[in-house]
């Protein structure tokens, strides 16, 4: 079932895309740098992912459809939020949605390339963080997994789910829904009610 | 015509050598901050670039020559500086020198990789932009690709230009002209006159 | 005796992972966020070097040793500076302890993967003050390497020495010894009476 992690893996290119434009947007850059911000967001954590794995090139360099998706997803919200503002969460939870498939993913990609577990869990951590981190820092913010509220705990309770469902019983479908729904709950239950880990 | 595309990439190196040795300047860092800065600005972008193409190790580890370039242009423009104050729009112009260059330099050594048209494209951006906005991240600054005016658009064009002139007609030397005044152009005019994008 | 630089690269990561933590509790990282950054301090520097070498995978992907350490370091310390306030120099004394290791592990490497003096002397440098540069960009401080004391001078200068020692004189222990004195010296020297270089 490569079909489902492919299809995950450009959606989650797509939201990815989706929160660069709109953290772009926020700070009044033209058309081409909101691109430049969606590319490096959407590939960021793919691609660092790869690196690390020693698997060059990076994926979306053989498979122009990464880069397809970027720019029109880029373009898309461009030219929509001038038509309308989103809501103020509209990045926020975009961004929920972008971590929990990149974590998905990037978990997945690392069992296939037969690392151990932990580095596994690791990677799909690496993989749904890393480009909304460097987001931050190229738009001057403070990176969202840097705030109060829980977020790549959110990501590596996915990754582990993740992994017990998929690498020992050996479901595919099952993991990728468990996964998706812890992270999407504890990152959303955490924005709404300002829920924190220990600090 | 590699010969041509070499001296253009040490040209670049030590171009962006300068401006990273005027950012370091102008935060009053010592000596060898400024090698550092100078060095991650000069070899960063192209590095990048190797690692997403899956060639290692990098460029300039076989070849001492770059670094050697790195350390004098370093070392020239911090006892320059002592001497002479720079005009303010010294590092923009040179910026703009070495975005040019290293477009150029990126978009050909990607050719010569084999990758489809628009990762050469992408490419030739990440070579061109990717020292400089490092750069000022770590100086402090907001990096130029994100401000108003035109700059990664400008590399964008001056890449698909070179593209389309040496992968197409296969002329190395009018490809390299045509890209090089194309991004110089739309730059030192972006800057002149504020010109940008719609926002 | 490949052993000690094990060791000593177990006890540098260990060390910038203890940084990593301080700087992360300074801000109010959650537990999970305190471990991200101390990950990414203490395992940022020999990553880069190993993908700018060219020997993929990293290193601390084949070897678990390595992710054990940094979590048990980071929970450690995240335990502790909740019981007992840490003095305010600690992160700085820890910094240039790991540096000095750092500097050491990452010459010795590269001398191991057969690359040239310069490059050797340049990978030590990379590898002592990627992963603390990192650390600081990401808490939103300025990097200790852009302040004015000597920093990178100290790694470049310990590079230097057990680059000398060690590949010249083919004396292992010595040369980790020489090379440890001098950065520590330097750093803290540098520390205490505000030395910097011209500016």
């Amino acid at each position: 079932m490569q079909q489902l992690i492919y299809m995950l893996d450009l959606f989650g290119v797509a939201i990815f895309a989706i929160t660069g434009s709109l953290a772009a947007g926020k700070k009044h850059m033209d058309l081409f740098g909101v691109v430049v911000l969606a590319t490096v967001t959407a590939l960021g954590g793919g691609t660092v992912r790869d690196m690390i794995l020693g698997i060059g090139p990076a994926f979306w360099v053989t498979d122009p459809t990464y880069l397809i998706v970027v720019v029109i997803a880029a373009i898309t919200t461009f030219l929509l939020v001038r038509i309308k503002n989103l809501p103020a969460k509209a990045l926020i939870v975009a961004d929920a949605i972008g971590l929990a498939v990149f974590t998905i993913v990037g978990t997945e990609k690392a069992i296939n390339a037969d690392v151990s577990a932990s580095i596994s869990v690791v990677m799909g951590v690496t993989t749904g963080v890393f480009g909304g981190m460097v987001r931050d820092v190229l738009a001057g913010e403070i990176p969202l997994i840097l705030r109060k509220e829980i977020y790549a705990t959110a990501s590596l309770c996915g990754a582990i789910v993740f992994y017990v469902i998929f690498a020992i019983f050996e479901l595919e479908t099952p993991a990728v829904f468990a996964s998706f729904l812890v992270i999407l709950a504890l990152r959303l239950a955490a924005i709404k009610w300002n829920i924190s880990l220990p600090v």
